[in-house]
């Protein structure tokens, strides 16, 4: 299917259209526990019935702004011929960012993501404070502390209190940390086998992305959950030609992607070439299944978002963003025929990378257009280009050659070209390319190769901190950190998101606007 | 004057009494250019008397959590003896982080701030935005980007067309980018002496914080600044007991603190002891001057958050946001006894330095409490230690002995003491010294050696490196980066300042909300 990028003029339309829900027939009566003694009588307020929940894993301010500067910056050739400077004012003016559509959303707040653990939370825990409105330890999915009390989550109370049907989407595993934390309850998030078969247990109606992870078990000597799914009467789609035969009419299904790539995971957006399905895609195909007179639930995870940024590849982070940004799209424009009974909510589950717009070496000036000659993920270059200069012992020259076509770095050019690599990056990268291909002593102390190249491909993330520096870009970690996230919201109930509050408070919020408890 | 800390508690109180400001005396028509055509009615909507902005410089996300955190670990003794981590769940919980005053208030938006130079921009156009609703180029006051046309700024406005008092405050100098974007117009920051002047021409009421540079030009031939602020009315205080002595009587003032430091701007939270005024005295002194029934509008500049990015110096970024909340609740206390009258700004110009909660050698886990035991400000430490350092030749052993008290860092200690340097901390630490004191070569490239110093005193700013990454904290640049603010707001009108939107609106949104042109 075709790729497209979800851009301002989209929204112009829908934002005016969403902008007038606040009268409507969709009323419901909101009871909260805790309000209830102070309230004197039943306030009515509005609520919607089809609710779509987007999180970028590892998505925070730094990873929506890249992406909407750079695609800002993409459209601004002036500006980069002319390179106006602190030091000289005579050149074109910056157009600045592009928003991206959700950025544009009527309400926008921050969600503060520490978990029992840290305030450099996981993915476990901050989906369990998102959909069960708890804190638990990272790692933990659904569970207390101790790992003997569960958590119910707001999407098997919808099901369970309001009939409604229930999707779940992600880029990445199905039985990984952020969607599990929709139907699973495990002190641990590595229990994927275990997740898998409380994935079949939900009886959810729609589960999309990634493949499964241990689909047979730690040992490899389990029923496998696929074959299990079916006998619980799901429709397993594995190609595009099965997943395009799910429709309305299918009771419930399970879709995997056909091209998975690295972690049977989707493919990065920068990979994904155009017969391959996108987020998108997998949320229309949702909507076509989960659409009905009850309502709808719709969780859809931007995954690869967060595996990008912890690789510290910051083309790639921006690619998926705006793959999720294309997914926001589809829901805003359900949302057109559902003005009044649709919440769309946009947010993430903690920063990945300490990625900032910014570094040290470019100073005030920024050259994103620069990661435009980025053509591959780190994964795929890894396991494309890496594996077999391994096994092939390539030259240094030779590795370089495919360096200059896929991330466009280069050994020599034209004056002025920020491509070529100065004599200092040149030595970073050799002295990376003789660690990773001839397991060459770097000699350096362990602690700064750690801080170097964390436990990836000292090659390749070495390529990414270059071409990332050289655009103004930079991360300072290969785990989390602990910035909040933002959590944007549009349509029916969207004002209770506005505010500085504490992530368990996206539940809490979620589920006082929809009477559940 | 005793220091204090603004925590959630004092919030409890002045957010339910400004929770309650919908209803009231002080409406005025709205009558929006722009929208004028397309009301077919004039609206009535509320509209504050008394308006404060509070600016932390360089304040972003990373600014307000990381201080949010950092006090929320200083009270979690439990946590830290414990330690719990990825691999061990077996320990205490974390409490979280303590939320600074502002973080609670009602309305929190985010706010875009590229300039027409840069996505990473700087203090003077950024404070045109805010002040006057444009974008210009870097280093550029309230001028249009040829340097020919002048903008009228929100505070002038407020004067001329109001008849409102108006305040000016900063921890920097009173001259300085941003202060002297609510009432200068220069082409370049740099022209001290012409902004002075526009100063004392502004018959502005109040101007309080740091020292005026280059008071006799840069040439250091014109008639002084403070002679001419008195000959124009002005009463100026150079000591406590002189601002003491100016009051509610007092026509108009200018207060210069009597302990400068750093750059003639006040002393940074972290160095100042009992008897210096802190920018929250200024406030209170500020409102003891302005009050009025007509209203009155009210600037307050955290000047040192963004220096202290700029060297990369965590603790001293997190004391002087603190000092800036401890502002904010001054004006949260007039608040409460004008509830339906006040509106309380708290934003940024810009992120500075790419502050990271977390970093790649300490992945998952952050160590903020060894933050406290940093005593000093790089630049205290630069003015009172390295200079000696550099006349006398001090061994790097003596120079330890200071970093140990001041600092934290130490050579040897027991195990697990996390302040004791590793072998390769000690090695960046020994060649920075040699560096600074017998300004040896490193034998670095240019480009490393810029990335590990900047323009900063190669000892100072490795001590801060290494107590941040200890700490779990990081920072990418020496500059300002792309991230967008935060924009909280309190009070009557705060609820439109809620969404993610350029910089610019937030003059837009108060202009239109006071009825200004």
């Amino acid at each position: 299917m075709k790729k497209w990028i979800a851009t301002t003029l989209a929204l112009a339309l829908t934002a005016a259209s969403l902008a007038g829900c606040t009268s409507g027939s969709n009323t419901v009566s909101s009871q909260n526990a805790v309000n209830a003694d102070k309230m004197s009588q039943t306030q009515t307020v509005k609520a919607p019935k089809y609710v779509f929940l987007f999180i970028g894993d590892g998505m925070s301010y730094p990873q929506i702004q890249s992406t909407s500067d750079y695609l800002g910056a993409l459209k601004d050739e002036d500006y980069w011929q002319a390179e106006p400077s602190l030091d000289d004012n005579q050149g074109a003016k910056l157009d600045g960012p592009e928003y991206l559509n959700f950025m544009n959303f009527e309400a926008a707040g921050s969600a503060v993501t520490y978990d029992s653990n840290s305030f450099c939370p996981d993915s476990a825990s901050t989906a369990t404070s998102i959909s069960t409105g708890h804190k638990t330890y990272s790692g933990t999915i659904n569970m207390d502390e101790t790992g003997t009390t569960a958590y119910e989550t707001i999407a098997e109370q919808l099901k369970a209190q309001k009939n409604w049907e229930i999707g779940i989407i992600s880029s990445v595993n199905l039985n990984h940390a952020t969607p599990a934390a929709f139907y699973a309850h495990q002190a641990s998030r590595n229990n994927y086998y275990e997740i898998g078969q409380e994935l079949i247990a939900s009886d959810f109606d729609y589960f999309a992305g990634g493949g499964l992870l241990s689909p047979t078990g730690k040992e490899e000597d389990q029923a496998n959950l696929y074959d299990l799914a079916k006998e619980a009467g799901y429709t397993v789609a594995m190609t595009h030609e099965e997943a395009e035969a799910v429709g309305a009419d299918t009771e419930k299904a399970i879709l995997v992607d056909e091209n998975l790539a690295d972690g049977d995971a989707m493919a990065y957006e920068l990979d994904r070439t155009e017969e391959m399905w996108s987020l998108a895609d997998y949320v229309e195909k949702g909507i076509e299944v989960l659409d009905n007179d009850n309502g709808f639930f719709m969780m859809c995870e931007g995954g690869k978002i967060d595996w990008a940024c912890h690789a510290n590849d910051a083309a790639s982070s921006i690619h998926d963003t705006m793959a999720l940004a294309d997914a926001v799209q589809v829901a805003m424009d359900f949302a057109k025929d559902h003005a009044d009974e649709t919440l769309i909510l946009v947010t993430g589950d903690h920063e990945t990378g300490g990625l900032t717009i910014g570094f040290a070496g470019t100073d005030y000036d920024t050259y994103l257009n620069l990661l435009e000659s980025q053509k591959i993920s780190f994964a795929k270059f890894d396991s494309d280009y890496v594996a077999k200069y391994k096994e092939n012992k390539t030259s240094f020259d030779e590795v370089m050659a495919d360096v200059t076509e896929l991330f466009g770095l280069k050994t020599s050019g034209e004056e002025g070209d920020k491509l070529v690599l100065t004599d200092y990056e040149l030595g970073l990268l050799k002295t990376a390319y003789e660690k990773s291909i001839n397991e060459k002593d770097t000699g350096m102390d362990e602690q700064q190769e750690y801080v170097l190249y964390g436990t990836y491909e000292p090659l390749t993330v070495t390529i990414t901190h270059i071409i990332n520096n050289k655009s103004g870009v930079s991360f300072t970690s290969y785990s989390h950190t602990g910035l909040p996230v933002a959590v944007l919201a549009q349509g029916v109930g969207s004002d209770v998101f506005n505010g500085y509050y504490d992530n368990t408070d996206i539940y809490n919020k979620l589920a006082d606007m929809l009477s559940i408890a």
